[in-house]
């Protein structure tokens, strides 16, 4: 595909700088995209976000005030950490955005613009209540990116019964994907999944003690569901179960 | 919602036949269902596969036999156990099944109808040569269930720009979701959904020995990816895969 | 068995009213006693229990102000977390609750009503005294409930012979179950169980450092022992060991 | 209580034989007792299975040809095993043992006398088929010691309604303890602790792949249960399972 | 050995009461022992220690003022913790004993009696500086029981050079045993005792961080050492390697 | 630089053949390569190896007789599985290959071309006997590809002396890297570096039993060395140790 | 030390050739020794064993023809691997070596001389039949290094009471060492640790299934065991608790 | 070689005192080196590291001031912990000694010569902002020991792309080994060795969290990456990855 270029030079019909240009758009020259990271965000359909764990507060400030993207946001970050940054990222207010701080989620969401808009519904439902900042994490990214979210907080797996009204309510409003958030023995997604006809993305809590700490056996519970068609994400993510709700959404609107 | 059938019915304006049906309708009769499953295929949007793995022959030969559902998907049967049953379960052709073994994914498919198609596409993507079988179950489950699967086998993170090509075919063709079977290091869907903008599942593999063996390593590097938006499923649950997959399709076309 | 009351409502025998309520108790409404989960004391024979782990104050006072059930009980409230709901659950008092904290065992008792009384006794026994905690938690409960309780702290497999008196005396006073409690190895089940006739629960504590640290040796060795007959419990989950003795005890009283 | 005896023998009234014998019946000669241990049955209630595994065929038969308690049972014995050893075990047969082999359970029952019998009834559950054999090592167990047993194989937590219609049967039929066999994600004692009043015992298989391979996932599923009174047994422990509600059935009939 | 007491008595040679005596005498009444354990220090060569792991300040106290042995030994009791105790258990000096606290070992000792000797002496090696309160643990122990203890402290196995002086010199000393105490990859032990033609105790400590977190790294390297004839006791476990190596020398001397 | 390019062609100093030419040498086509890996070799020094493990014995006949690198290599072939491909394969030598199978390593090389040299040095030592089969591994890869190598097998850390010499006699030789291959507790690695100045490569082994089973011990001692300068490799990866040494010597050279 | 040598030498006192020779007695030439390991039994006191496990055949052959010490121990040797090398090593019994095979044991024995005897003795307990293999390797040692060994195999902690004749009897017969050998939960060393005052060596196995699996519960039971002074080995590792015990025996006779 | 001194001594050529020392300075007098680790650097040409963790200040800071070495590295030394030392070892710089704290990488450099230099340049490059702190770890090493450091922080695997560039610049300033500083899914090591031929050398950081947690699962990716040639150090080791590649550089240069 060089060569018919070449040929309109050499008959004259392109100039060297016109001919240049089309050679160079033919390749995708990756070393020049990668400086800047702002193709990101069109090519996955989502932003990067800052998982606050392992970075001092400056770090997050500078990420702040100096990255391009829109929106910015943190996860992970405690009340206390919020409140250190606070003042130094105010100047982004005047730049345009708002800032957003979720305490029970500890999520931090600074953007400038809010029409995105999804026509799809997601629901999303907890165990117990220990599960509800790892639920409201996934609920406060799934708002952000225009989905409406429909919860169920706390209906676990010790009383099916409790369940079979809020699923049935769901189902009525046509959600399109579930998230359940479960710790202890996790089995919460796999008796949703069997219930219902939508996909359902299980997200392990790190509730629990003894034998349940640290959420591994939540996980696995979901891993090997009998009731197959379940997605996991990391324990206590989450944000990873937001995005993936969205990513599914995006693809198929 | 009772009370107005009884009054019909005292009206005379329905018989006893006819109040009784419109009651019972009215009511899950959950006890009722529960003993012959065949509401699952509707409810759930998947029949259930049976796992040969911990079964006798002689187990699955009845459950073949014996099951009213269409299709039946027995995962996990081995060459020389399909051998074994072959000649039991031919009666189900005579009752107009139609019998599939794929060997390199030792999966055995019996069913009557063939007409189910989904119309959106999906691509899968192995790291290596010995992921293949994985893969290849997710793709037989993936067809009879009327979707149309890209294939881009033994593309792994080793040498990135092997996998640029068919990444970008996929994405021509309009996929709507990736599955990504990798062992090892794992490390492929995290590659593939950072550059892509399509819903990933990350099906790890047994692959490796060393500290690679039994495919946890593979398992944990999918869950906690730096690009967010991977479901994963169990190790070497190829099966699992593709009941996500279709159950998303499903849920949105 | 619908048809016959529609009968006898045609036939003029019964009002409409009273059909409807006919109809309605033939049919466990699942979704109906969902909503509000009062039924579950009487279905499984025990409350729920409040984990007080991973839920924040403000939720523990919620549930308690908000609840229905007699007696409610909070575990693992440390003696910090008691002083700062203290006063804003005071009102129960009011509402003819009465408040117990048991600040060894870290368990909140709110119950209205004393006088459920159990016949059969049940022995509890710790290994050290470190063990004590945890029976504690599991006595308390027991007491709630209307067992009586006899004790025996710190008789440890170290030294065999401390053991014999108090299990004699426990046989004695005939006793129908008996929990023995023990982190570090967890061998005192399995000498208990060789050495009485009555069933045995294990309780593993998460007591040791080193291999023992998090209770995962005892509890292993409880589940493993070469005594057969020992139901076990997760680590230092006195509580669940009580509740599986009350299930027991109601089951044949 | 010795010096009567003494005061007898003083004033002639025994013999310096007869006294010696009662002085020594009143107390447990342990040391005489250990080397023939006869008294275990009594003691515990329960006599010594003996775990084919890591044992040779030859071990196996001489303890059941020397050992004098009644019945033997010798678990974990594959069908190859047993057919090595019966002809050498048939001279039992004659000293009037009958043999009985239970091919699914793997369990070899060697007894003289089948009049022992209990009132009590169990309930036993499977979630999948491959949990069967595990479950009939349990029921073996439970009627060579008199149980009367109810089976409801094949019930799991991915159609929990499924498993209503065999519960509500047991239930009728007056259980009084329900062993609930699951290997994958091990969810279904919970959710069946959670609807009935009777206890629990969960037996976790090792039925499974991926992350579920060995059983810990079903195990720590069973031991962190959100419903309270689970008493779990080791993985694959059907026998474990029998011998525990057996001792609850005999401490309370 | 009952018979000649009887005949004694029978003939008038032994009052009743002398004979009930005598017979008794000839019982271990296990019963009588285990209620006061004072026979433990004679039985095991050596007395419980206390584990201050887990325990209250109060259980603490409780112990030291209500224990009969002599010596008692509190371990891992942190200065601060002996700070809060020291006050309460000061009447133990009015009556005798003296109270010596190490504060590198955490260890507490409270005795009236020094006059123990052993003629054997132990050597003590650590691998790093780190590893001295673990070693200090052993040497405390083993000074309080009347060894003689010879150190050599931070001679690891990075530079094998620096750890031949030392041991050349134990041996000359004429040690009958080695404690050898080493975290991170915890070769030391096999080093010397590939060098030496004594016992070797190999205590793990836990020491370190990444892999080698929590010492099992370290445990593990000494359980499967290349040279035969170490023994190993629990991580960070000093006061164990102390009670071998004092069972050891008690049995031969 | 395509600007001149387009100017020559314009001023016709050279033809529309050779400016295509010479402008897709400007640009990395990164798809292009993709399809075809046989850049791989020039671009990280290192042709890809081929594991035998989890792939059939059609799929490494396939791969060998369609690859285009030179040399191949296949480990972790069995000698039964190199006698089945060895017929299908002896195609390869009328293309000009040879053919080395290296029994004790496991390995297939195919190549045609022997010229490649290198001048460094690379010592490869291990602990014991069963260790050799992963050292000769290491070994075949580096003399394949021009290294010399210095051996001493078996001259593990039970007895250090026993080490001196050969590693004496590699220094004299000027070996420029030691390969040490353990496993057991895996010490062997941190007594050598902590001898010399050169990088030491540590290669894990599976070799051993109990805690040692499976490498990871051995693994983890080499991670932690109290010795810095330890770069480690997977269990049994002799091939990636050989690997390693190469790119060093490669890069430096 | 040099100096007055060479102050004779110069005086004309000794030869050029007496003077190296003292000098070079001087020095521990350790590369010297290293050479040929003739000096390992004197120094650490216990010739090497060779582990069968991970070595051909041809290994074992080779070492034993080759190797100049005496005895020479071969540690899990299978019956079918000692008669795939019986042929080739019986060349050595014409060199004057005994070559006896320990068939439970799995060890093979090759020496020329008897007379080694140690005047201690050593009791060797297992909990079950299963364990016994592991036992009699650890006899198979003690007895060809002169120990006396007295055995008391079966006598597990699920029946206390049979462990107290025998392990009375050995105190009797004055055995220094108690070998304790038990799999499943491995809580035998702990109870006879308790009851006895001679030093414990615990041998974990790897008896059992389920948790117990592996032997690293019975392993983790002993090395956090409440009773002080335990000295424990890998698991399965007969041999290295005989090893033990005659290294501590060889230090004391 | 002894004789020639001895020859010329007795030829008179030289003096007793100077035969002494040439026979000494034959003999690796090891006894006497270990007192006086002063030939450590030489000898494996790299000083010890003196890890902070697990030491007292009070250790530090005598090891400061006793020791001979230069330079003397204490890593893991927190930024609080440098305030207690800083006064006490100020008499450091006295004695001619530059003190110099890294806080981002918490190492402490104390040394009096700067003069070495080596000639090879080393990159850095880190998949997030998290693993700074250990990037820089090795950067501090890598400087005091005179090697040029290319950084490129924060390219992680989520995108590629962004990895390019920086890559192409470290291979066109021609840098000799890439340390590459990954946590999370630890992917990174992969895609750069897949890219470049200089040797990688991994580590792993603790970053992440569920299963992230620990940096577990990035070293295990890295051990098994598809990519051979990659030399993995300890979780967070910064310094060890410098220390790998200072031995490498020195081996050549």
């Amino acid at each position: 595909m060089v060569r018919p270029i070449l040929k309109d030079l050499k008959d004259g019909k392109i100039s060297i700088e016109e001919a240049e240009k089309l050679i160079k758009s033919q390749f995708l020259d990756i070393r020049e995209v990668a400086r800047f990271d702002i193709g990101r965000k069109l090519r996955t359909g989502f932003p990067e976000a800052i998982l606050a764990l392992g970075k001092d507060d400056d770090d997050i400030v500078q990420i702040l005030l100096s990255s391009p993207t829109d929106p910015m946001i943190v996860t992970r970050l405690s009340p206390e950490r919020f409140e250190n940054i606070r003042e130094e990222i105010s100047s982004l207010e005047e730049r345009g955005f708002s800032i957003k701080y979720n305490k029970r989620a500890h999520i931090l969401v600074v953007k400038r613009d809010d029409k995105i808009s999804l026509d799809s519904k997601v629901g999303i439902i907890t165990a117990g209540t220990a599960d509800i900042p790892v639920a409201e994490e996934a609920r406060t990214i799934l708002e952000e990116y225009g989905c409406q979210v429909i919860r169920a907080y706390d209906v676990g797996v010790a009383g099916i019964h409790r369940l079979v009204q809020p699923l049935y309510d769901m189902l009525e409003d046509d959600v399109k994907i579930i998230i359940v958030v479960a710790g202890m023995e996790g089995a919460l997604p796999s008796v949703v999944a069997g219930l219902v006809d939508v996909p359902v993305i299980g997200v392990p809590t790190s509730i629990g003690y003894g034998v349940g700490e640290g959420g591994f056996s939540a996980l696995y519970s979901m891993l090997q569901s009998c009731t197959p068609g379940i997605g996991v994400v990391n324990i206590d993510n989450g944000f990873g179960a937001a995005a993936l709700a969205i990513k599914i959404i995006r693809a198929f609107e």
